[in-house]
């Protein structure tokens, strides 16, 4: 998958250079979603995040270390030339270690009986979010629509905060989802029942559905229900991030995850 | 408050140039936080903040922008050589509307009776979502101890989204919030009653206290009880952000102002 050292084009003594063709193709695993699609790599930035998908069991395909760091050390470390590293990474303080994972073969959606369904959501930060609050209610799976951001995005990981390595994200769409039998019901800043009197024990399969952060989710929206949270102060509506953890948690208590 | 532009030292046609006293002074509200204490002044930078200011009733002392731009047009704007603006912000991309606000008169603690209490909070991502959680449960105020970030640094004040001026923030300590009649709630990844089965409702002024996001709150703070949230998932507790808003909300109606 990856040539050896030798075969990389240039390098200095202290290691690959910033036009080797290794360090090319993890700029571009960074920075394009397509790369990532078609190769089934993703790239994780910092040892924390690289331990983190560790220990949820995924595995990692090469470790790159900048020349005098120490190697997070899971797989014999690709050194590179002091700054190279700078150059490549998505964040303004770069981290000396970056590794690139295999992503897991994706569950069957038939094992999932509590979802977070995120509607065309187009903040980075939001969707990791988003799955953080999935993750800690509980939940099965986040199921992504198409419009989404990508998931696999050097953003969205960070803002999970290693939770995308811990709950599986599926790529559907709402009415998919209805046919293979999930309740689906929308957050709604104007419409549906109060999150703390719908019964969210009844339905088999569930899916909580919450949509763009600007536009929010339309009325429109295949879904079978819908669920508000009453809240004061100025906004017409709680930013997508508190709606998330609320909306997860409290579906969670009703069905008996937490 | 403010010399008038022609006693204002170094400019251009176009506007104050970057060794102007006024826009030293402003660079030096943005970065320190003794300058926002003795003037009692504070920065707000961005047309939507701004008029989220104005829409909370501050008052807009002076506004600075830069040559070429829109003013938001609450006072007279002071304007600035372009570029200018750009080395005075606290924000990579800058904005062209940067305004000086005074402080409004603190609130008498007397008249709070439900508030978020932050002690040792020291990421401003974190306190700002605290506020913005406080805000949108109908909480009266937040009260911040000695040890937490700043609430007045413009990273703050973004992260809250606005929220810091539609809230009093109020500066005190565990102890005295006691001895003015709080009954102090501390949250706890570890001890206390889960937060859907406490009375939120009884005491008749209670002060939800949450700790330093990395360290927690300490077992031996002066709080009359605890409070815990159970969650799934591999961390060991919630992060600041999503516990301040489980817990505010499931105490706003449990208080019944929602």
């Amino acid at each position: 998958m990856t040539g050896g050292i030798g075969s990389s084009g240039p390098e200095s003594e202290s290691g690959l250079g910033f036009r080797s063709p290794r360090i090319q193709r993890l700029r571009r695993l960074v920075s394009r979603r397509e790369e990532r699609r078609e190769s089934g790599l993703v790239v994780v930035e910092g040892a924390t995040l690289i331990q983190e998908a560790l220990a949820a069991g995924w595995v990692c395909v090469e470790e790159f270390t900048s020349s005098g760091a120490t190697p997070v050390g899971v797989v014999e470390p690709t050194w590179v030339a002091p700054g190279v590293l700078d150059r490549v990474a998505s964040t303004e303080t770069p981290r000396p270690n970056i590794a690139i994972f295999a992503l897991p073969t994706p569950i069957d959606i038939g094992r999932v009986s509590t979802a977070l369904v995120v509607d065309r959501m187009a903040d980075p930060g939001n969707l990791g979010t988003a799955m953080r609050s999935a993750e800690a209610a509980g939940f099965d799976a986040v199921v992504v629509t198409s419009g989404t951001v990508d998931d696999l995005s050097p953003k969205v990981v960070r803002a999970s905060a290693g939770a995308r390595f811990h709950v599986p994200v599926i790529e559907s769409s709402l009415q998919q989802l209805r046919e293979t039998g999930f309740h689906l019901v929308g957050t709604s800043s104007h419409r549906g029942t109060d999150h703390l009197e719908l019964d969210w024990s009844s339905p088999a399969r569930l899916g909580i559905v919450i949509g763009n952060e600007a536009q929010g989710l339309d009325d429109s929206a295949p879904v079978d229900g819908w669920v508000s949270i009453r809240h004061a102060g100025r906004s017409e509506s709680l930013n997508a991030a508190m709606a998330s953890t609320i909306v997860c948690f409290a579906a969670a208590r009703g069905r008996g995850l937490l």
